[in-house]
């Protein structure tokens, strides 16, 4: 970990003003494209090319159980998460089917779930059978929050010898909203009750208990607000942990990554906490509706390009946003100038 | 333009009910993909399917001019009309980029340019060389309305015969920010300066000067505001009116519409004051930066799938939220059911 820390350039500024000039000569009003034109000059900033191509993204889906979960904070039993390990393997999720839509192959990664995962093609990288229960005990063990880290910059490295120019990162784990409204409360000093929805789909009863184990598992574990990877270790979980190290991975290769929801944006402001330089390597793909989302973005100063009141995980947020990106760089490479097409600039008035 | 009226019926509210209670038996926490959700309801109460394609999409760019150019309300000189009508049938603006990312079409149609258009592949639908100057005379005399709406009417059928499965209507004119903001205010009794915005990039000076050529004519035509047809006749535009009958034949042949930015809107506008039963086929693709564009949503109480600031037109905000109507569609025909999966559903705990 200590050595991707050190690969993390922050994005070259030169290019990204190259990319802002370059905008000014095609054929539309000056910053007519508004957002589109943002993300343009972040992609040549991340990539050091005036018209990078982002085709074909990468899918990664991390997978883990919470030992939080025996809480009673979960809409879903715990055995979901493996059901839907399989439901992943097969194609039949969500983020399968819009990741088909954008040409991009879906891995999914094991790295904790608390059964044996038999469906074919799942890569196994299990860390252990789930956290331990953090209302009780700290969720992870140091070298375990390492492993999973690492396991999430293999997992990309592999994407990347694959081909990948864009990275996606889902999760599927029950429970891990509790995970990161925790960590995002010891990461913000944001109250908990602030922090936490609905998730998967709780009732008001249960939403008070899920904020009631928080403050508990917070107020016991006691982990220091300025040391990023004990917040992780003590509250967070192994896929949460995975999708960290992918965002690290992803800064130290120069690879855009899309953000997804509540989750992925816990881990990411993590991997930002670790190494500021990260942040300009992402991009934010929804807002979710999540209450603590907003606030993990604050915290990251960030607006996400697409705000469609979802709250699924499973990366398919990002991948809906993923269109935009190609559209942006699709306009640097395909638009004519005022010059090419003979248009009438401004100026010629 | 009557028998298009005629062939107009409200949407299929039962299909949209069937696809609402089919979305829950999905592998996925009901209501988690939100405004997706909501897209897949109305594409069922459009087409009647429960599992509808949109795939290939249509793009139509409708071109005309404005005598209202005349008095300096717009950053580019009127030449540009033209000149991006060349740009168009050479593939080099925006749209043409976004509408090749989607898989579109695109057709570009003179329903009104100033000059002769020599430029390969147009469609030549020309009613006149622009409209006449509304702050002098009526832009258009009631036939030449007519004609224009039926331009409109014409293509999207021709779209249709070569498979069309979803619009997107586009346009190009020189001024048109200033037609459709006198159109809205009529048409919304809204104040002309609270819509009226920079267009393609006005200073403050001309933005005034804008202001007070519109309320001029405005005065000068007196539009009955319940008469949306002579509203788009005496203030609008050839390239406006053949918008609005687009928007009328989509709803007349059960096709989903785009509707893009600010003109786009005011178009859609006209056309449901016109049929009310339109506004059940329309789906609005982006909130643009021209500050109408939001009086004009409300009067349709509309929200837009995508906020990204921009302000160009050519369809290009509704070709950029085409893949989401793709992927709303893809969620139906292809997720996984709790019980195909063998996942355990909520009822399960």
């Amino acid at each position: 970990m200590h050595a991707i820390l050190d690969d993390i350039q922050p994005v070259n500024f030169h290019a990204g003003e190259q990319a802002r000039r370059y905008l000014d000569t095609l054929t539309k009003p000056p910053g007519s494209l508004g957002a589109l034109e943002t993300l343009a000059i972040q992609l040549s900033a991340i990539t050091g090319e005036l018209k990078p191509s982002v085709i074909p993204p990468a899918v990664i889906v991390f997978a883990a159980d919470h030992g939080v979960a025996a809480e009673g904070v979960s809409a879903f039993p715990q055995a979901v998460t493996a059901q839907m390990v399989a439901n992943f393997a097969q194609g039949g999720a969500a983020v399968n089917v819009f990741a088909r839509q954008i040409g991009a192959r879906v891995e999914v990664v094991d790295v904790g779930v608390a059964s044996d995962i038999t469906a074919a093609g799942v890569v196994n990288a299990k860390v252990s059978r789930g956290t331990a229960n953090m209302a009780i005990e700290d969720a992870m063990q140091p070298e375990q929050a390492a492993e999973a880290i690492n396991a999430g910059v293999v997992a990309v490295e592999r994407a990347i010898k694959a081909g990948a120019k864009c990275l996606i990162v889902g999760e599927m784990g029950i429970a891990n909203t509790t995970a990161s409204s925790a960590m995002l409360a010891v990461l913000t000093g944001e109250p908990v009750a602030s922090l936490v929805g609905a998730g998967t789909g709780i009732d008001p009863q249960q939403l008070t208990l899920k904020v009631a184990v928080i403050e508990r598992a917070i107020a016991a574990r006691n982990a220091d607000s300025q040391a990023p990877l004990e917040v992780l270790t003590k509250l967070g979980g192994l896929e949460i942990a995975a999708m960290t190290g992918a965002y690290l991975a992803a800064a130290a290769h120069r690879l855009p990554a899309i953000v997804d929801g509540f989750i992925a944006t816990v881990a990411a402001l993590t991997a930002c906490r670790m190494c500021p330089a990260v942040r300009g390597y992402l991009i934010f793909g929804h807002r979710s509706q999540e209450p603590g989302h907003d606030v993990a973005l604050r915290a990251l100063d960030a607006k996400p390009l697409l705000d469609m009141g979802m709250r699924l995980g499973e990366g398919s947020g990002a991948a809906l946003a993923y269109p935009l990106l190609q559209a942006a760089t699709a306009m640097m490479g395909e638009m004519a100038t005022f010059t090419d097409a003979g248009v009438s600039d401004k100026a010629a008035l």
